[in-house]
């Protein structure tokens, strides 16, 4: 049973945690602290031996905790995300693997494609798929239609899986920290379209891939993860983004399963990751 | 300030460290706590925001702890350490300049080598080099010179940086933790002589350096730190042993890194790294 | 349009090879060669930037190169395969997907396991499967059963997509150059059985994978693609599977991608990978 | 013996150095070619067995070849380089010891730093120091300096190991392709000042460094090599100023040895790279 917290950097909270679980007789079997000098902020994350009742735990650990502390004690470890895509399969179908195996860490509810493209490998995995297109219809009108589906499913999380419509701030707002996006480059490189075709033309040696949470500020939100791949003379265009596809479903599922694990505690536009 | 613990894990050892470090004032800036549920083993790394009377603080832990606790709180930030060297340069002069430039993190007393190549460096360094042939003599009397010399300085570890002669039982027994050792592949595999000739005639795709705690099993002690690098048909042994140097210097450069930092934890044959 | 190459060296082959292209005004847009001087040994590869009549090619080529020359001028982009599988999902669900979005560079002809596990998703993706059981018959009957069905598809390559039966001797070499395996390890770390329990009982911080031609010699194969990914004290033997299987994944995909693009020579014990 | 060729495309190339080299019973030892087929280009760079007079044999090539061809036969493995420093040790001490242990694969001639600091570490090596200060005069008048002391050196190469001025375009023309300089970020993320401070704000979970050629666009030179290391929250701006060091020296390193063994070919803003 996983325990995370943040809130206002003190002396003792640490005690204050540990004493409170001593009490009731659990054994912390493995513990990652951090405080940000500079933030003055504190981050813990704490795994305990046995499952107990998260929501009593909880409302204790706020009472010995300051009025700031957010404390989440995971109450179910499977958390439910909705995909959303376009027509790029490759972060979808890794997903979907995945789910079907029962190794993703999380049940996949259902996929929103703004294109019909993937609703076949949808299909295939016995996988609900929505279409929903953007075309002939405004930016608000579409995100209606988004919302709307969202809402049936109150997912934990959204996915971008190569989602590769901007989201509103309107939008964006109703979600906060629960969007997730893997964006093709290693931020801050390249933000904006066609990173590829931008890598290619600077000449560079890695491309990279990046995993976020979306916020209103574009591809700026906080990063969860980033990896990066060999690149050469030899690559074109079309060979780097065949070479940044692999990476892009490498890092998204690496930030998945750190989310998904509550490994990710975010405050203002970064993240603390207990990897 | 630093305090590392290892001890039998039960139920309320981080209340009852928290606890004691609350009493004092003492606010942890960075804690990681690891409980490894097949040996029943408790590790803990602590960092604390004051520098205060270590020797007091070890005693109150330890009264507090159970009796089999391990307990180093670090009352010197500067490790004092001898080289052990042959004739291969790059991981001496690696460590060399960063105890010149003072970003070693330790500091270097001395240089043994039983050859006089690397005298020349040293003296460049103004580093005191003491040559011991093992030529001619007994190992047991080599060995008893190097000792001899070992105890002048008093050193808190032993670096083997490319010493090419295996340290007998008795010596090795001396100095227990306290001798690291840099292996020219990535352990297990290529044991013993020649690694990079052996690994060539595999024909593999990556070779590796790994540094470790010296015991009596040759190549078996606790491993620290290891690393690859990728090595094609192209590379000859002579290529390899080139590229090899590279992963050598740091990879031994990185475990003494964490190690001086207290960031190693010994028991059995194994490490805890909390990186 | 690729041309392979290897024989015994001799000067003036490049002028050979060149010119006979150059007659023909075909454009060489990449080449890589390499000698190993200390097998005497020539390995070409050649991109040329037209397709055309690769046996007329072919037997050109050997007319005016050595009697030894292996030379494989490649007539069809697309090798078929055949996947032999157990119960892990992971490497025949990343082959599977690739296939089906068309992006393997080869064309999966169908599944062959052991068990009826995998059965299902290959169902999903329309791939023909064959259970062959191993139980309850002897080896001889069993892998007779196999080749009787590897011919009725005579694949290009057999691939042993987490594949858990050893194969003897007899079965291998009908195929000579032909089974591709995924080792679970670092080779040569690690041979044999349980690779995974013997990494966490050394407390090694980096685990691999290998992909390798299969010969008689049990993981002594020709060795196409290592990689690695790091570990450390948290993990126990059912986390280092987990992280295994990525790096499984990875490294199987990677190895097909470079067998499939012919940039794969083999002589002896050793690969020539023209990466 | 390496030959170095860039030129227009066209047929028959390969097949026209590849003669030459066979008539005078010159053995190609390894050959990389590569075609950019979007700008026309052909990149050849060859090894032969052999050292013969370099000069008689780039001018038969330059005859043979078309008339806009770059011919370079490597006349003397040993380049001679000249180092641009200004406070920081560790680009510099790693090159300097290369340098003194004969494996830079270069020559270094000696140093010129704008401040005083890193006089010490070259007299330790014999190494020639110069001390110009930018302090108190123009730009114009501290780089008639350097320049009155590059030429006295004639060096091969200048390399900016950690060079912490900008260089005036009318500098950077005297010696075109001739400075490399190593950046402390990932470019083209973090371009400019301070990009560690930028990477901290960030909260990028990698670091990088890049050598590149320097052209007049600031930090836009055609790109040698890059490489990155991971950071997490735990890093200040300090801590990734501190592993940013050991990436600079590393990268630095890695491109110096692909410049020295005329494997870095250059076109506008582009390197082929034959690694």
């Amino acid at each position: 049973m996983v325990i995370v917290i943040q809130c206002t950097d003190k002396v003792g909270l640490v005690a204050t945690i540990a004493g409170l679980l001593q009490e009731q007789e659990l054994n912390i079997v493995s513990m990652r602290e951090h405080v940000d000098s500079i933030q003055n902020r504190f981050y813990a994350r704490v795994e305990i031996n046995k499952t107990i009742d998260a929501a009593i735990l909880e409302t204790q650990l706020k009472f010995v905790l300051p009025p700031d502390a957010e404390v989440i004690v995971n109450p179910n470890p499977l958390k439910k995300i909705l995909l959303l895509v376009t027509k790029e399969y490759h972060c979808l179908s890794d997903i979907l693997i995945r789910n079907h195996f029962n190794t993703l860490g999380a049940e996949v509810l259902g996929v929103v494609g703004n294109h019909a493209t993937l609703g076949d490998i949808c299909r295939r995995f016995d996988m609900p798929f929505h279409f929903i297109s953007h075309e002939g219809i405004s930016k608000e009108a579409f995100e209606a239609e988004l919302s709307s589906e969202v809402n049936k499913y109150v997912p934990d999380y959204i996915i971008l899986a190569k989602f590769m419509r901007i989201l509103s701030p309107s939008f964006v707002e109703k979600y906060p920290l629960q969007i997730i996006n893997i964006h093709h480059s290693f931020l801050p490189a390249f933000i904006g379209a066609n990173p590829y075709k931008q890598a290619y033309e600077r000449g560079v040696k890695l491309i990279g891939a990046t995993a976020h949470f979306v916020t209103n500020q574009l591809d700026e939100g906080p990063i969860i993860a980033q990896q990066i791949i060999s690149v050469n003379h030899s690559f074109t265009t079309t060979h780097m983004v065949k070479a940044g596809k692999e990476i892009e479903t490498a890092v998204l599922a690496k930030a998945l399963q750190l989310v998904f694990d509550d490994k990710v505690l975010v405050f203002q536009n970064k993240t603390v990751v207990f990897e």
